[in-house]
């Protein structure tokens, strides 16, 4: 069994051979400015909705990938993709027009962590040569979907986070030179109790606290970066208190995509940023040439998703949170 | 490479060890009416709503599975589930309660192969010795999604389905007896344009017809039984005529979990059965069973999903479909 504790060990080569990033214009106003492969100008991006944005954001994403590195369809076994939108219409729209055997997940903003996951084991497994796994978000479509329409003007909550407007595409591969995923954590779901939707970094600390606990027990490795996405400032002082509180402080190598990807003094984000698309560019454009450039020589790379709907939180429910993580060495 | 054409090849041994099907009332006014294992009085099963209805159908689906086959969590590597609603609350509140690592996907109607697909995957990587899989669907809490109030007391369309109120989990094992996976089919997105939500067969079918002919073609396997859910009468028979036109019918040993679970005449079903829940129950309750008792040797199990959504929907576009195939033997 190729598993420590709750753990998938990944024995074989899977190379992240490359990561296509886009971004939206907020996030192009950012400390990650230089950094993406491409910015959008406006949130509409000539479609004239911003779910077909959306959409758009993760076909051009993995046909930009594609062509960047001359891959063809008749290459590549799979495509593994989900997105934050109801019935994951942003990923499965994409795979319509990309035209490959089609995974749909959903694991709101854990996506990106959740794909790559997958799409190591089929790799390792020896099922496929090549899988491409995709992400992204919006935050016009997600506001509208998830809180209250923008042309209402409504105050933003303190705790609030901002959806990141972004795509990445990821090629993973059995062969090449690149950063390897080593080791695979699938979280359980922590749901403490917290209900306010103006709150995610609170509601999935708790699933980020536990399933980089469990990852760190099982592999006992010494990461250079710990780097979660995508908490903001309310839910990485969770996450490093709780560390504290065991005496084990990760603070010193700890970091998280929500916020790193804004300003948060400046860009007026609040807690910072979130959505699958904000651990993704993140990710894309920073983290893995970090790893790439021997900056770092391993990664614990931890997205984290509110998995709530609506509904749910109409009917009374509380969030659950989760986190998935994968370990990476360069 | 496990791998013929665009089939993955399950070389080692995954076995359906176990399936636990609870149906509602009035699939249990139905043909497969004794071959449940659970069935429910009524639509909300002492809930205060159809959606906590659903993920208790889920939740004590696995329970039952687990206890029926002395199953614990420590001995359960992943949970893979999805389901109908807006972001899968089915699952995920079940997966809450049931503390598993887990694993969520997006499939609409085709998630029941869709998880067992990758759980084959998974354990035939060597990386999990027991995988749950579970899906579920509920006709109410579909229709007020999807469609239209309820309580509005609308007239259907002759060409519309029926979602099925149900729930199945499987157990997924790399050692003991029973029928193996050997095949698994992820199937492209087909859209051929159908706009018309009440008429998921027809947007369905090419996507079956399209996954269908790649396994076929994939493994030259003579299949006893082909069984794709769920189309219904209108797109089983869209199925039949696009194999007929290819001088390949099918039409003698292929039939649709749509119209397995209600007798269409007399049921007022229009076209027949859908949701996750309707390819799951009658595998569970039926196809299964049919293996077990050597009823036929091997079974080709294609579960179909349409994976639109009402903004999509409300935006002008199509339905996009799926299948994914799932060879079985005895």
């Amino acid at each position: 069994m190729k598993k420590i504790g709750k753990t998938f060990k990944i024995g074989g080569d899977v190379v992240i051979r490359d990561v296509y990033t886009i971004a939206g214009p907020k996030e192009a106003e950012g400390p990650l400015k230089d950094k993406f492969d491409m910015v959008i100008d406006d949130d509409l991006w000539g479609e004239d909705s911003w779910e077909k944005c959306e959409l758009k954001l993760q076909k051009t994403a993995a046909e930009n990938l594609k062509n960047r590195n001359n891959l063809l369809n008749s290459n590549i076994d799979l495509l593994i993709s989900g997105d934050l939108l109801n019935q994951i219409t942003s990923s499965t729209y994409a795979a319509r027009d990309l035209e490959l055997p089609y995974i749909g997940v959903y694991g709101a903003c854990s996506t990106m962590t959740l794909t790559m996951g997958l799409g190591a084991m089929i790799i390792d497994g020896g099922f496929a040569e090549n899988v491409i796994c995709v992400t992204s978000s919006h935050f016009c479509s997600a506001e509208r979907q998830f809180r209250l329409p923008l042309e209402m003007g409504g105050q933003r909550h303190a705790s609030a986070q901002w959806t990141v407007t972004g795509s990445a595409a990821v090629w993973l591969s059995n062969s090449g030179q690149g950063p390897k995923i080593k080791h695979v954590t699938f979280g359980k779901i922590v749901d403490l109790g917290v209900k306010d939707a103006n709150n995610m970094g609170a509601a999935m600390a708790p699933a980020a606290y536990s399933s980089l606990n469990q990852h760190l027990k099982d592999t006992a490795i010494d990461y250079d970066l710990i780097v979660t996405g995508d908490l903001g400032t309310v839910g990485k002082a969770i996450v490093n208190k709780m560390f504290n509180e065991d005496n084990n402080s990760i603070e010193s190598k700890y970091d998280d995509c929500g916020t790193i990807i804004y300003d948060i003094e400046k860009q007026d984000v609040h807690a910072g940023g979130s959505g699958c698309g904000c651990s993704a560019t993140v990710f894309g454009s920073f983290l893995y040439k970090k790893l790439l450039n021997n900056e770092i020589k391993n990664l614990l790379f931890t997205a984290t998703g509110a998995l709530h709907s609506t509904t749910a939180s109409l009917q009374g429910e509380s969030i659950p949170g989760i986190a998935h993580c994968l370990g990476i060495e360069m």
